[in-house]
C-alpha cells in the first residue's frame, strides 16, 4: 500500500476522481473550479483551497496576511475562469491556545481580500485544531459563452501570462536569507488575484485557455500540455521578470530556476489567436496590468525551452503537494 | 488578550462578525447558511464545516464514515433553511504518512453520502497536514417563499422535532464503554441529514423557524430564544428518545442529561402553528420520519422545563467549541 508522500498531490487527486459519482456538474475535479449550470446563460463556479501553518505559513506572515492569502489563492482560481466572485467561505482550525487578536486580524486580511475584488465574506466555520488550517471556498458567475477553461488551446496560439514572474520566489529568498523587506515578502505574503483580468479577458471571448500559474510556470505548461494534447515553445526572452527577484536573487544562482518552477505568482497563463494580442494587451494595460507573449502553442508532444541558442525540453518540475518543492 | 478557550466559539463568530463587510448576502452569519439572491424565486444557501482528527474523529471512526459525515453535517445545514443539495466541496488535509487506501475509502464515504442525497462531490483540494482535517462546503437551492429560518418563531407556536434525539450520545457512551456496537456507533459516526425532511416541511410553507440540532437540543433551543426574543416551555415527557441510548445508558445515570445537552444529533427542530402539527406530521411520516411536538413558544424571555410536576429554568450547557463539551 501506497504512502500519500510516495504518489504525490495530482495522483491522488486521479485516484479520488475514479471514486467520485458524477452529479449536475459541467466539469467537475481538474479544472481551476467546478462548474455547474446556474440558468441558461450563466455558470457557477466553485473553488476550495486549503492552507496549513507548516506547510503555507511562515512565522513571518502576519495573521492578516494569512487572512488575505486564504482569500486570494481562492479568487484566483475564480479569476482563472474569467468568473465574477460573488461569494467566500471561511473555515477556520485554531489552536484554542490563540489570541482572540490573532483571529480578529486573520479576518481583516481576509475582509480586505474579499472586499477588494467586489465580493464578501458570507459566512464561515471555527473549530479547534492543534495546527492552524485555514479552508477558504469561493464561488462565482461566468456567462457561459465566456468561460475560459484549461481546455482550449490550440496550434498556432500563442502563450502568454500577466503580471511578472518570480514575486513569489523572491519573497521566498527574502525570508530565507533573513532580510526580511516587507515590500518583497509582500511578494510571497499577499498574492493578487487577477480577478478583473479575467473578467476583462473573458469579456473579450479571445482566450483559448487558461488557468493561474500557483503550481509554477513549468508545472502549469505541463498541465496545459496534458489536458489539450499539444505542446509549447517557451522563448527564454520574453519572460517577464519581477523585479524584486532581480534585487535580491545571489548572482551566482540561475534566476530561472525560480522563473519557471517556483510557484505562488497568481498570475494568469492563457492562450489566444496571435491575431488577437493587442487587443488583449490593450484590454490589460488599460487596468494597469502588464502582459507578456512567452511563447507559442506547437503540435509537438512535448515543451520545449528556447534560449536564442539552443531548443532543450523544458524539465517539470514546479511544487507538487506531498511531494515538496525543488527550490 | 484573551485567548480562544476562555471565549468560546460562539463570543469568537460574534466577534468575527463584526469584522466581515457586509456584501450581498441575504444573510450572512448566524444562520444555518449563508444566504445570497440566486434569481428573481430562488435564493443560494452555502455552508461550511471542518472537522479534525484530535477533536471529532474518534479511533473507531472508520475511514469511509469520517467521509460520510464530512458530508452529511453539511448537508443538514442546508436540510435546517429547507434546501436542495446542489454540490459539495471537500478540503482535504493529510498527514503524508497516510496510506492511499484511508483516502480512497473517505471519498467512498463522503460520495455515498452525496449521492444517497442526490448531490455530488463537485471538487475539493488536498494539503499536507498534520492532523487530518477535513473541510466540506455544501451549496443548494430553495424557493424564496419556502426557506426556513432560523428567525420567525411566534408564541403560540408549538415546537418540534423530527427523529429521536441520543443516538449520536448512544454511540458514544458504545466508544467510552469499549464495547463498540456497530449499530450504536452508527449514530455517533454515521448521522442521517433531514435533508428530505427539510424539503417536505418548506414546500408546506408552514414552519415558522427551523435549525439543526448538532450542538445540542438545550443550545440550539438557548440559540433560537436569542434571535427570536421569545421564550420556550419544553414537556419533559414528549421528548423522543432514541432505542439505542436507553440500551446502552447505565441506569444510574440520567438519561436527560444527554437528551437534553449532547450534541450531534443532526434532526430538525423548527416550529409551527398548532393547527398545523397534524399536516407536518403526515408529510414526514409519508417518508418514514416520526416527528414529535416537545413543547411550545411562549412570550417570556426563558426556556423552562416542565417534568409533569414543577417547571425549572432548562440549563444551557450544550457542545460549545474551545469550551468543551458537558457530558
Amino acid at each position: 500500500v501506497k504512502k500519500l508522500s510516495d504518489i504525490g498531490e495530482r495522483q491522488i487527486i486521479k485516484k479520488i476522481s475514479e471514486i467520485i459519482t458524477p452529479g449536475n456538474e459541467i466539469i467537475g475535479i481538474g479544472d481551476d473550479c467546478a462548474v455547474l449550470e446556474l440558468d441558461s446563460e450563466n455558470y457557477f463556479l466553485i473553488t476550495t483551497d486549503m492552507i496549513n501553518k507548516k506547510t503555507h505559513i511562515l512565522d513571518k506572515m502576519t495573521p492578516f496576511q494569512i487572512g488575505w492569502f486564504s482569500v486570494a489563492i481562492n479568487l484566483s482560481d475564480i479569476a482563472s475562469m474569467g468568473g465574477k466572485p460573488l461569494g467566500v467561505v471561511l473555515s477556520l482550525g485554531l489552536p484554542d491556545s490563540l489570541n482572540i487578536d490573532f483571529v480578529e486580524e486573520l479576518m481583516k486580511g481576509a475582509d480586505k481580500c474579499a472586499t477588494i475584488y467586489k465580493t464578501s465574506i458570507v459566512g464561515g466555520d471555527t473549530k479547534k485544531n492543534p495546527s492552524i488550517t485555514i479552508s477558504g471556498t469561493a464561488f462565482g458567475r461566468v456567462e457561459k459563452v465566456k468561460i475560459l477553461r484549461r481546455k482550449g488551446a490550440k496550434p498556432g496560439d500563442v502563450i502568454a501570462v500577466t503580471g511578472n514572474l518570480g514575486k513569489s520566489a523572491a519573497g521566498w529568498l527574502s525570508y530565507k536569507k533573513k532580510n526580511y523587506d516587507d515590500r518583497i515578502l509582500s511578494g510571497l505574503f499577499e498574492p493578487i488575484p487577477r480577478v478583473l483580468e479575467g473578467i476583462k479577458l473573458s469579456d473579450e471571448k479571445i482566450v483559448s485557455c487558461c488557468m493561474d500559474v500557483s503550481d509554477g510556470l513549468s508545472s502549469s505548461l505541463y498541465q496545459l500540455k496534458e489536458v489539450n494534447n499539444l505542446g509549447f515553445e517557451i522563448y527564454k526572452d520574453k519572460l517577464p521578470i519581477s523585479k524584486k527577484l532581480v534585487d535580491i536573487i545571489d548572482s551566482d544562482i540561475d534566476i530561472f530556476d525560480y522563473i519557471l518552477h517556483y510557484g505562488g505568482d497568481y498570475e494568469l497563463l492563457f492562450t489566444l489567436s496571435e491575431k488577437n494580442v493587442d487587443r488583449a494587451r490593450a484590454v490589460l494595460e488599460g487596468i494597469e496590468c502588464n502582459m507578456s507573449v512567452i511563447g507559442r502553442v506547437t503540435k509537438n508532444d512535448n515543451i520545449v525551452f528556447f534560449d536564442g541558442k539552443s531548443r532543450n525540453i523544458l524539465e517539470n518540475r514546479g511544487f507538487e503537494h506531498f511531494k515538496g518543492n525543488i527550490c
